[in-house]
């Protein structure tokens, strides 16, 4: 990995994808989809085409007239770790929406920097010669097409692509992003639950104004601390903490999943006994209840007494990142990964500060996944009791 | 209406539309969706921007080099009729298609002769200052996309337009006849049930080759003698199977009407009570059943005896022509609009030959349609018991 600095990489070759997987599952806050699959694709298409540039969002670097195709997969990440697309599908997603808009792209990006979308935007761009940039449309993952930063900024969502492994490919140019995510959805679904897409197609100037800068590279500094620190005995996640400016909230065993897949979402509930950290532990048991659709949407903490009286409270909800690492390695648990008898430490990072605009709270709030409570952010969290 | 002969027409004018509305009903086959929205929509183009050309498929009018673009709406009849689109919609979804093709269309095409799709191309071709070819795809009506003889003359359904009222539009490029069909199915269904497509874009040459020649001014013809029958006393039942070289099978009193709506498809049975034509009708009392799915399938009678024995004959099935008509005016009853005590009467007319061939028969015979039969055809029919 070439680093200009210590903090940021200037491209990105085979030996560095699985840094960047391991981050960008930590990234993904449970859903984005296991890295794994991707990871496979990214090395062997890296191998292939050498190392892909990796572009900073900067004037300079980045041109405004810059034509920017952000790709990925869309679907179940179920399903997408068990059905390895062809390699070139994310490639024949660019071009399709690019031959539909008539431009030459000049740049690849990202759209979704946790799990599996952080990696398969660089095998399109090796195949196709291009550059990624170093940035994303999250700085996480979410569950929807319209849950991206450049939606609050007017960036359009369509026109966009669809591809599949059965060499169907589609457009959509619709009225709403939400028809995007409708009228997508449906037609993954039909794929098989999971499709190649290319969206928000944008200028160098919309990428500048309405990405999340450098989620690249955060990626590959989250992976190579957590490899670091398992070769020197150091505590992984309290380094994965460190780099992501985060707070460890609760560590203890899973007893507890229920899943439920609705409207092609894995959605559910997990439960945590153990404790709060920097809490009273010693003294009383607690309980954490994580709710998911794909991604960890909140988490609450109760204190399980003899008595039935429960004082549930509510320590981090959406936008805000809350990530379920294994006690021992810090490797990112994904929802649908959770099983009776894990032991997990759960941690929440801040978002970008954007998303909690009026703006971004309306697309990813609590409230639009269903919750009845204005968000819940990790720089207002009080120690646990 | 300017004819040529006194077989066909050379343009269509507003004051044509009832009677191609009338005949396109009847060669619906019960399905195709009721003509009157298309009609209205018809009537107010014509009227707007003047008769639009009807072009005979010959060589001479129809240049080899033509870019001709069928268009027409999919989706349940019942919510098309109820749903009146936008009356720029279907130049939408032709527009749609030959940009993303980077062409320009000199023909615009019906892919249904029955039903509404008779006259929806005529809505886009008065916007489009196109002139519409004398021809379709099927000489009636289907249920699904790759029902046209095109498909079975290697034309390409893909790539294809849709459009919906809301102002989203889409385009699907697929592997196979049945993938665009699947997908364009479900994103319909997503649109609210009806949606405006472009497909099977075609040269002169396969329009030529492969659409069934003639049946707008067929359609023009049955109405005119359907209306002509009205106004002298004539029987129009027996002056449409005379125009389409059909037979009439039975009339009688619909008794029973058994609907269920499955995958986005009105399927049903109905049941005629009544007398075989031209049969021994004054001794025995005989039973029609009608299976159909958005149009009728397959006939089959049988004699209503004291005993239980029942001693069933299927009459006619897909790939022929089942259509049934009101007793007295002759005026087609579709199949959402059956009902019981109804007094009809119900003839069959040949297909296009090309449908009995193999590859006919494959997409559109009984067997696609879950009958364990091969195809009966009008042509060997003895007189019914």
């Amino acid at each position: 990995m070439s680093a200009t600095t210590s903090q940021t990489i200037t491209e990105l070759g085979a030996q560095d994808v699985p840094d960047v997987a391991a981050g960008a599952a930590v990234l993904g806050t449970g859903g984005g989809g296991d890295p794994y699959i991707a990871a496979l694709l990214a090395r062997a298409a890296l191998q292939e085409h050498g190392p892909v540039p990796v572009v900073s969002l900067e004037q300079g670097p980045l041109a405004d007239d810059a034509a920017v195709y952000p790709v990925g997969m869309m679907g179940a990440p179920t399903v997408m770790v068990e059905k390895l697309p062809p390699a070139e599908q994310p490639a024949q997603a660019v071009r399709l929406l690019a031959q539909y808009r008539g431009e030459r792209p000049t740049h690849v990006a990202c759209l979704e920097i946790g799990g599996l979308n952080a990696l398969l935007p660089f095998v399109a761009a090796a195949q196709l010669g291009l550059p990624v940039l170093d940035g994303d449309g999250m700085g996480r993952a979410f569950p929807e097409l319209q849950m991206v930063l450049p939606t609050t900024y007017g960036v359009l969502t369509t026109p966009m692509s669809i591809t599949d492994e059965k060499g169907n490919g589609g457009i959509f140019d619709t009225s709403t992003p939400l028809w995007a995510e409708r009228l997508a959805r449906t037609a993954t679904v039909e794929m098989g639950c999971s499709a190649t897409i290319s969206l928000y197609p944008m200028s160098g100037t919309q990428a500048r104004a309405s990405l999340v800068p450098g989620t690249v590279s955060l990626c590959a500094r989250v992976g190579r601390r957590l490899r670091t620190a398992r070769a020197e005995h150091l505590d992984p996640v309290a380094e994965v903490v460190d780099e992501l400016g985060g707070r460890e909230l609760f560590s203890g065993t899973v007893v507890d999943v229920a899943r439920r897949t609705e409207t092609g979402f894995a959605r559910g509930t997990a439960t945590v006994a153990g404790a709060p950290t920097g809490g009273d532990a010693a003294a009383r048991t607690h309980t954490a209840r994580l709710e998911f659709q794909n991604e960890h949407l909140l988490v609450a903490v109760r204190e399980t007494t003899d008595t039935a009286g429960e004082d549930e409270r509510l320590l981090v909800t959406v936008p805000d990142l809350i990530c379920v690492l294994e006690a021992d390695t810090g490797q990112a648990v994904t929802t649908e990964k959770l099983r009776y008898g894990q032991r997990v430490r759960v941690i929440a990072v801040p978002a970008d500060p954007r998303w909690h605009s009026p703006a971004g709270v309306e697309l990813v709030g609590p409230r639009y996944f269903g919750y009845d409570t204005d968000p819940v952010r990790v720089a207002a969290l009080e120690p646990v009791r």
